[in-house]
């Protein structure tokens, strides 16, 4: 089990380690053979930025027995994605920028995000195990009043995908077990999600294993699992906070107010 | 105006400018200060690569003034936006291999593709055309079947982004106003598709513009403009060309028959 982080160092995105504190940079990328550079940071104090940097960036609608329950959705045949923008991903403590011109609702959404370790085609479901490097947070943002704006389109890469709307991290844990896994978020400090990773319709391996019969995955791509009950609306200034046991606290706050 | 193009060479991808049938090989990217090797290679029996490797891979619906009148489509007030995975890429000459396990319809869409040439944010028309480096030709493969296959949620990233859906290429040509071109597909060597742009109801800089309101375009991007009328099921073994007077013939052939 290890703890990766990806922090600023002398101005330039380094991996490391993190433990009792401190951070053991390596060189390489964690899902690539890293290797230590000989060198530990203190972690307190270290820029955090977002932990991996995706060519796919996929998300999941209705993947909760409890939300699709409450909400009176169908039970999927198979993992109901989307893909937000690789570039809308942002670091822990980065601010989350609606579009200037936008004035509807933005809702958080706490997610486990799954960071795959290899490329994958086509892999069964002991395949997608073995090929998922380790988990992080996402917290899922989405203008939510883009998704319907247009009757004839729903728009979901429109608003799961702009700036600042993928805040990752801040770590990737290895070695978790998912199905001891909780993902809390909380609110200004207040608990608005507290879901078990159990109650998925697709749990992690069956995500990854039939995603990956279309979409080729590659080394650090990130599929984050889709969210539960609770997830509401933020106004400007308030905290997010998406906390899994073992990968730490992922802590975003919405600008303005 | 110039043609890029991205060969294998000596097993690795290099790009090069086309003229008088030879590739004058450079290294870099072509929108970030590429110098000349001094080297050409012949461009008859080189093999061509997808001329980009994009972060964020944006296709439209609904772009086409002709394909909405037939359709009974509303204009929109904003480009309709899906994302497709930038793992769907393949170059000229690449097999469209849809998944094993999938038996619907597989259409060919020949489209105008926009490739960006700098980081665009709020980027408002002039700055956004100044943003492009130049045009492509892509054919938005689709596996139509997956679009509706679950009535709640309407699957574009599955149905966009199978792994050989995104051909992409020959060239990417600078300098070219998309105001004079027209995009032609073939079937079997059977024209099935011939739109002018200008009948697109956003254009390259609105739309690039638009998008960037929200989504932080990177350079090396590709937006691909939607397709007008002529989108139609292809079968196993029939060859796709996308032509565009100034970019080149992309030829992609479904596999199997």
């Amino acid at each position: 089990m290890s703890v990766w982080v990806r922090c600023r160092h002398h101005g330039e995105p380094v991996y490391g380690i993190l433990a009792d504190g401190q951070i053991a940079l390596h060189r390489g990328l964690p899902w690539a053979s890293p290797a230590p550079v000989g060198e530990s940071i203190a972690a307190e104090g270290a820029e955090l930025l977002a932990p991996c940097s995706p060519l796919n960036f996929i998300g999941l609608w209705n993947n909760f027995h409890a939300a699709a329950t409450k909400h009176g959705y169908s039970i999927p045949d198979a993992p109901l994605t989307f893909l937000k923008s690789p570039s809308s991903i942002v670091g822990p403590e980065a601010e989350i920028v609606p579009p200037p011109f936008y004035e509807g609702r933005v809702i958080y959404e706490g997610e486990l995000g799954i960071v795959i370790g290899s490329r994958l085609h086509n892999a069964n479901e002991a395949e997608a195990e073995a090929g998922i490097f380790g988990y992080t947070c996402v917290n899922d943002v989405t203008a939510l009043d883009f998704l319907q704006a247009d009757p004839s389109f729903p728009q979901w890469a429109r608003a799961k995908g702009c700036a600042t709307f993928g805040p990752v991290g801040p770590a990737i844990a290895t070695g978790l077990d998912w199905r001891t896994l909780t993902v809390r978020t909380l609110l200004n400090g207040r608990e608005r999600q507290n879901y078990p990773v159990t109650d998925m319709i697709f749990p992690p391996p069956a995500i990854v294993s039939l995603i990956s019969r279309e979409i080729v995955l590659l080394p650090g791509d990130l599929i984050t699992c889709g969210t539960s009950l609770g997830a509401m609306p933020m106004r400007p200034g308030m905290v997010v906070e998406v906390a899994i046991a073992g990968v730490g606290v992922l802590r975003n706050r919405m600008t303005g107010g």
